[in-house]
């Protein structure tokens, strides 16, 4: 299929997730907005969950490009203002925060979670090898648990409390987990 | 209203919001379950949210102790083993993924989230208190961000990734928050 025309049909899929919630994301649906027939969409995923799966990996709007900025510190804070704004700005927070809601209502969207964090995690891991090789991480400093914990927070100060982020939150955490919070 | 009929009321709740989920949740369901009469419930609680607010900031099943183990890592330690207890372990873990779930999918629920974590954060100051006359905290460290960071990564590990917490989560995530990850 010609990328742009998958493209089309993730944008659909993402905006039906973002719309009516994933109860009401149906391949039908799909296939009407996208102009596409329902039966080739099916060869290429055979299920819902497996359209949407490859929609939130693949599709542009969410994707986020490994930023490389020269140091981990501003390669961590360009990483955590992309997620902030991933989660706080329409029409991608919509998305993005349907179908994280999906993923805890819906096990049988457990496997699409895990692969969309790998994947996510597997085009970050590039800044945490650039860090190792110029000295900037512990030994020992694992690349998932920082993301966990700046993630996290993101997700935690934005979506569970609902409160905004001022312009020194991504500084201020990752200068947390990279300097921590003892007294020098 | 006698403590313990109060207890009676919001495990009832909690129970049907883990069984049926937030749509499936009504002050009449609650009545049935817990044996007191509709009109005394809504005397005290004027909503289905009002209800919940109080049940998750109230019941003891979610109750969290904070702790006071001597040290900032030993306290901060115990609180994320404590909040992987809770999203990790029935019943309660039903509970809080339901309801953080619902919170996300329906906005007259914003309060009720930003009212409970508000609750925990109130409790977890006096920890942070003790460390910052104990010489442990860096004095522009920033408590709701601390806790943001690792309550998180908790979150994000286990119900996102759906990935298990091993032994170490706890004093490594711990670790990166007080002492970063940088090189010493």
């Amino acid at each position: 299929m010609a990328p742009r025309r998958q493209q089309e049909i993730f944008q659909a899929t993402l905006g039906l997730l973002a719309e009516k919630g994933y109860e009401g994301l149906t391949v039908e649906g799909v296939a009407d907005r996208s102009g596409v027939n329902k039966t080739t969409i099916y060869r290429w995923w055979p299920s819902k969950a497996a359209l949407l799966a490859a929609a939130l990996v693949e599709a542009d709007t969410l994707a986020v490009e490994a930023p490389d900025t020269g140091s981990l510190r501003g390669d961590l804070e360009a990483l955590v203002r992309g997620i902030a704004a991933l989660l706080t700005r329409p029409p991608a927070a919509d998305v993005a925060v349907a179908a994280l809601g999906a993923a805890v209502h819906h096990p049988e969207l457990a496997e699409t979670a895990r692969r969309f964090f790998a994947d996510r995690l597997a085009r970050e891991e590039q800044i945490f090898e650039r860090a190792r090789r110029r000295g900037e991480l512990r030994e020992d400093a694992d690349p998932m648990l920082i993301m966990d914990l700046l993630g996290g927070a993101v997700w935690l100060r934005t979506v569970f409390r609902g409160l905004p982020l001022d312009d020194g939150f991504a500084a201020e955490a990752v200068r947390t987990v990279l300097d921590g919070s003892a007294p020098a």
